[in-house]
């Protein structure tokens, strides 16, 4: 079924009117319609009674017709008010237009409240929210299809940055080298600031990277997205530049032994906490569970970070189509960090990752 | 006056009791504080009777300390409630929190419902939009430096991305390029994506760039702008490789005739819907003004757009502190497209801009 379609099925089970979805990752989500509107108005209506419209910036009606979205899309000039536009063609089309579903977590009260001036006899109360969650929750093999093709770009993008390791280097001269092959390759977009971060830099599981110089004999940790058509990659490796300390290769391989335990353990049936704990389990059998801070992993897909969260608590059974990452890491604060991460998803047997660069360590000689 | 000392003053004259601030931009406007949250909660709490505070992530906690804010920072781990936590915090500094006031073009539908769960007797009904839009209007020495510099970047881009162009090369190529520089040079972000478009692309005011090739004797248009410490570049250059055509270096004397026009017009006191007026006569007087599809220019700051919009019906007056763009364009479908393009600042006497790349038609030699 198509994506509207299952909206729309939904408006009619519940019994609403109208959903506004105004998030333009949603909007390419629904629609296949891919736009930054910045500050202009963008909205695709899914209507109970009548077929859906695209609502756009004027200067962006023809590309959104030609994305291939088969219903009516309409547009408005900079001097025009947007939401009067709007609120005509939905009264066009249907009557009844009391109940309305909004992204919550997303639309701007701003955008809330000039919707309800057009429409003061409506209902806003319901959310989108967790409706838009569960259907990205289950990809098609489409939608797959794009992420594996992104998961080939930060395999080529890993390259690149071990190859671009030598002493003196800067953690930001790393990343602009991976990002210029990526850019060279034809992929404009990474699905968030390419993170390179040497020895005890990395050891600040949300560091930027600096102008700190690679030396020789430590870890370092790359973690790194790209986009591809709207869908997003997200992997880490953390490698040896030279010979790391005893300390470090021991933290490496207790990393490495929780990734592939819990990417073992991952399919259809186990539960998302079970998945955390089976990693966290290793990490803190050997002593260093107090250095992994952050959850096991994240769903993935239009965003790097969507369900299924995989931590304690959570009681989601994970299912085939399921997209996620497993990333576990150990980090000690002023001496070294360590996160191996692959994302992948779930068929009806196993976990199939998106990104195939080795985790056994990669030692990388030194050289100036 | 401290910025954060104003919005208090605001909120004195105003009766509010809580200003609440949630966009990742605002929060580093007013404290120094910059971070990408992604889906966890940020906020700076500014209190009628009370000193403000700040509220991240934990893992956040010690940068935002180091940032120079020097009130309170509190963080939340991930399994806290962060609404009932900021709430504690209110009412231990507070009583009446009764009147509050949220930025309405950006705060969350979802947000604003989950702290009117925790003051279910209070009223969100101000918006901070419209004080921040006329606080960020004037920018102060410290953020016109920051610019300055920032224009500094936008022109060296400039340079590298004219010397890049040659026989077959792509679009996206030279932007490969340009980025890349920029990168080495230790500005990692543009303010938005870099446009280099060849040819007939450029008639489409929108476009990205593409995998067209560079080819001899046509105009090649250039938009880019770069991040420094959160503030923005944007200019825009159009530069010929080889020799256009005579109707392209026409359509070019008229949009840098339109540009110096208005930028020697821009003065306090003038009217941005002037300033537009005296651009567009230009272009209107040449036959081309059906082309100018845009308004003259917007605002920049801590955005790439923010006020003052310079475009008919604004009867903003100009005045010292301002800054934005100055960027008449002809779009001409199919045939060619030409936007030159300034931002810089007014001070007593006149338009300063931040970026100095020659106006005059720039020639590139043709070569392989």
């Amino acid at each position: 079924m198509q994506k509207i379609d299952q909206l729309k099925n939904w408006l009619y089970d519940n019994n609403i009117d109208v959903a506004y979805i105004s998030n333009p990752k949603n909007v390419h989500y629904f629609t296949g319609f891919e736009s930054h509107p910045e500050e202009r108005i963008l909205g695709l209506f899914v209507l109970k009674n009548a077929d859906p419209f695209l609502f756009t910036p004027q200067l962006d009606v023809e590309v959104a017709k030609a994305s291939g979205f088969k219903y009516d899309v309409f547009g408005y000039l900079d001097h025009q008010d947007p939401f009067a536009l709007i609120a005509d063609h939905i009264k066009d089309r249907q009557k009844e237009n009391v109940s309305w579903a909004t992204e919550k977590d997303s639309l701007s009260v701003e955008k809330l409240e000039a919707m309800q001036e057009e429409f003061p006899n409506a209902q806003f109360k319901y959310s989108l929210t967790r409706f838009i969650q569960e259907m990205q929750l289950y990809k098609s093999q489409d939608e797959l299809d794009l992420m594996i093709k992104a998961g080939q770009d930060a395999d080529y993008a890993f390259q690149i940055g071990f190859n671009a390791l030598r002493n003196g280097i800067s953690e930001k001269q790393v990343v602009a080298e991976i990002e210029y092959a990526l850019q060279k390759r034809g992929v404009m977009h990474t699905s968030f600031d390419t993170i390179v971060q040497a020895g005890k830099n990395a050891s600040n599981p949300h560091g930027a990277p600096t102008d700190t110089q690679v030396e020789p004999n430590q870890l370092v940790l790359f973690d790194l997205g790209t986009v591809n058509q709207g869908y997003m990659s997200d992997a880490s490796r953390t490698v040896a530049y030279g010979t790391p300390s005893e300390k470090e290769l021991e933290i490496y391989q207790v990393v490495l032994e929780a990734q592939l335990a819990a990417q073992k353990a991952a399919k259809p049936g186990v539960y998302a906490s079970e998945l955390d704990k089976i990693a966290r389990d290793v990490i803190t059998k050997a002593g260093y569970g107090e250095y992994f801070v952050h959850r096991l992993g994240h769903g993935i897909g239009t965003s790097t970070h969507e369900y299924p969260s995989l931590m304690e608590h959570n009681n989601l059974e994970l299912k085939a189509g399921m997209a996620f990452s497993i990333e576990p890491g150990i980090y000690i604060p002023g001496v070294a960090g360590v996160r191996i991460e692959d994302c992948g998803y779930l068929d009806d047997e196993k976990f199939n990752s998106f990104t195939h660069t080795p985790k056994d360590l990669t030692e990388i000689m030194v050289r100036d």
